[in-house]
């Protein structure tokens, strides 16, 4: 096998001045730990907004729950996508008005869209005639947005059939949320996480273009589409750049609507903390299972269960940055647990220098976006990531 | 289709005494959340004690590692097997003496085999050069024990090949155990969780008398076999008595060793604590996707990010029981968080009544181990899985 010097893109994910800052801040703490660059947040902000100046942005807080992160999206003028009443409570909590929080889960308690439209919440997300009548009782004249199953080829964490309904059952919905007086405010959909696949933006505008002239013709005016999520973050997988994301959708919802287009709204998460995240880890240990065996073990401090449970499957590569030099060799990754299913990468064979070595601190890029508030609250003792806000 | 009533076996998983104690005890408190009873788990420490006399139990507390829990094996006799630092303190905490503690991780940082060693432990479990030579530097004179590489066909939770080496590496790394000071003491292995097929012991331990008589040749003596975990507990899928595995891996012993065994260890987490615990949830949701569907979607309050990551891939089929009646009819079961992948069981068909209702709760059985301290610290703003002890 030919030797190859171990070559990592750094400047794809970090500039060495902020480099230099992540490694001076986290150099006396104990690993693992997220670190989470609140600038890059505010930066990528500022990158959907120029180049989607037609959208209303409501972040997917559970991407990255961190009050720092929070209230810097708020300051921006940010709206917010919530998954559940906690959330929502954070947000109050944190200043944010309810009028720029939207209720974005389509399972939803009773009891809880009670609580949300008594703190004000006038925006919920719907798939289904039980949660529609749930939010008729609960929160009356409520703007209401119903959301369509799609299919997610393309996507790195691709969805199941889990949200949404199929176009004919949304039909039937949009109609009774009317009757029920309720205001049908429009139709949302998700592509699936990180997807590469642009037309199917352009399959999920064409329903909602039907969607929209059907309930017309019932004297029912839709006014949005929530385009959700699914923009990319910088991950090992190549995927196409904002920009073209920004213009092709674009041109999707032109050519179905043409200029006088009804209000957007997306709801990224991952692409705008993803970016903005690193976790720093420890090789704990470096092993060979037989003196044969082609792969080395290496095992880090941190694993599915630790936050980086995106891992599963090995859908999300992350990428994996070691400062030591010379040849490189492929290894598994493995993480810290008893668990036998802790395993990063075994598959797709992460390449690190031969010269690696155990105590060595590994930096884990594009790990702003569902690490932290995901990882184990006790697992194996361990306790839960620490994040930092720099 | 010939429609079906609903039965549901619960016999099998609770008398009718404690069923009510269960729901009596639960009855104001807000779902979901776990509930141990401590009494179940004593039952089936001393059914192992009666079943498996020839044993010392070392209790894998990573399964539940509820204080109650460990106090009250520490109680019984029980020894324990920790996986972190953070298992060790809590044990000392508790009051277990070092001396009934193993640390059974094959992957430590130099500092915690140094902190273990501080605090009296002297029982290692190792399979590496590399965690070998921190354990001479740092624990000199200690016991080890060595895990082997097994195949784990027949387990539900199958094992990777992340723990254990090849004997022909464990043959050296005896060798220089002793050489470095340390005590060869055993052998370990783990047949994988929930193991079906006893014959799995066999094969392992018949290995272990490869070895004993390798390195006795060379002067060293192993006086210990520690055979894992594995033994069944009750969900969905049949697995032997406790009778049967206690017997039969008797057998395999006393066929390779004679009745002169080594001291023989065993390190249950699963088989102990399951069947002591019952999570108890609510239907937030029914619903179907579309009007011509054959299967409607119940959603829980709980998922796999709130305690239930065993349901990856359907690994582990837990009992649920609902207390309507009626014609069964099969559903797909989902969790509550707006995560795509957070749905239960999709291939595999739960049925439940038709009757099942929105806010009816659920009852899921053997759910006492690798579930609170599993779940996500904060997902969605969902909190940790509480736990009651009863």
């Amino acid at each position: 096998m030919r030797k190859v010097q171990y070559e990592f893109p750094l400047s794809d994910f970090t500039s060495e001045a902020d480099f230099k800052r992540i490694k001076e801040f986290s150099k006396d703490k104990e690993t693992p730990f997220l670190i989470v660059d609140l600038s890059k947040v505010e930066k990528m902000y500022d990158e959907l907004v120029k180049n989607m100046p037609f959208v209303k942005i409501y972040y997917a807080m559970k991407a990255n729950p961190l009050d720092e992160v929070i209230s810097s999206l708020r300051n921006k003028g940010s709206s917010f996508d919530a998954a559940s009443v906690y959330e929502i409570d954070q947000l109050l909590r944190l200043g944010v008005w309810p009028e720029r929080i939207s209720y974005g889960n389509t399972i939803k308690k009773e009891k809880d869209i009670a609580y949300a439209y008594k703190k004000g919440i006038r925006l919920f997300a719907t798939d289904s005639e039980s949660d529609l009548n749930k939010i008729a009782r609960n929160a009356p004249g409520s703007r209401v947005f119903f959301r369509l199953l799609t299919e997610s080829d393309g996507a790195d964490w691709p969805l199941s059939r889990k949200f949404g309904a199929h176009p004919d059952m949304i039909y039937e919905l949009i109609l009774q949320a009317n009757e029920m007086g309720l205001e049908p405010y429009g139709l949302s959909f998700h592509v699936g996480s990180q997807q590469r696949d642009i037309g199917q933006w352009d399959n999920a505008i064409s329903k909602c273009k039907y969607l929209f002239e059907a309930v017309s013709l019932q004297g029912i005016q839709l006014k949005m589409i929530n385009l959700g999520g699914g923009f990319p973050a910088k991950y090992l997988s190549p995927a196409n750049e904002l920009e073209t994301y920004a213009h092709e959708i674009l041109r999707f919802i032109k050519e179905d609507f043409g200029d006088n287009h009804p209000e957007i709204i997306i709801e990224p998460g991952r692409s705008l903390t993803a970016d903005a995240g690193v976790i720093v880890t420890e090789v704990i240990m470096i092993s060979k299972k037989a003196k044969m065996n082609q792969y080395k073990w290496v095992y880090l401090d941190i694993g599915k269960f630790g936050g980086l449970i995106e891992t599963l499957d090995e859908c999300i590569k992350y990428p994996v940055y070691s400062e030591s030099r010379g040849y490189e060799e492929e290894v598994i990754l493995a993480g810290p647990t008893c668990d036998s299913m802790d395993i990063l990468y075994e598959n797709h064979k992460y390449a690190f220098p031969e010269s690696l070595r155990e105590n060595e601190r590994l930096y884990i890029f594009t790990t702003g976006a569902y690490t932290q508030s995901y990882s184990s609250v006790a697992f194996n003792g361990l306790p839960a990531l620490k994040a930092y806000v720099i």
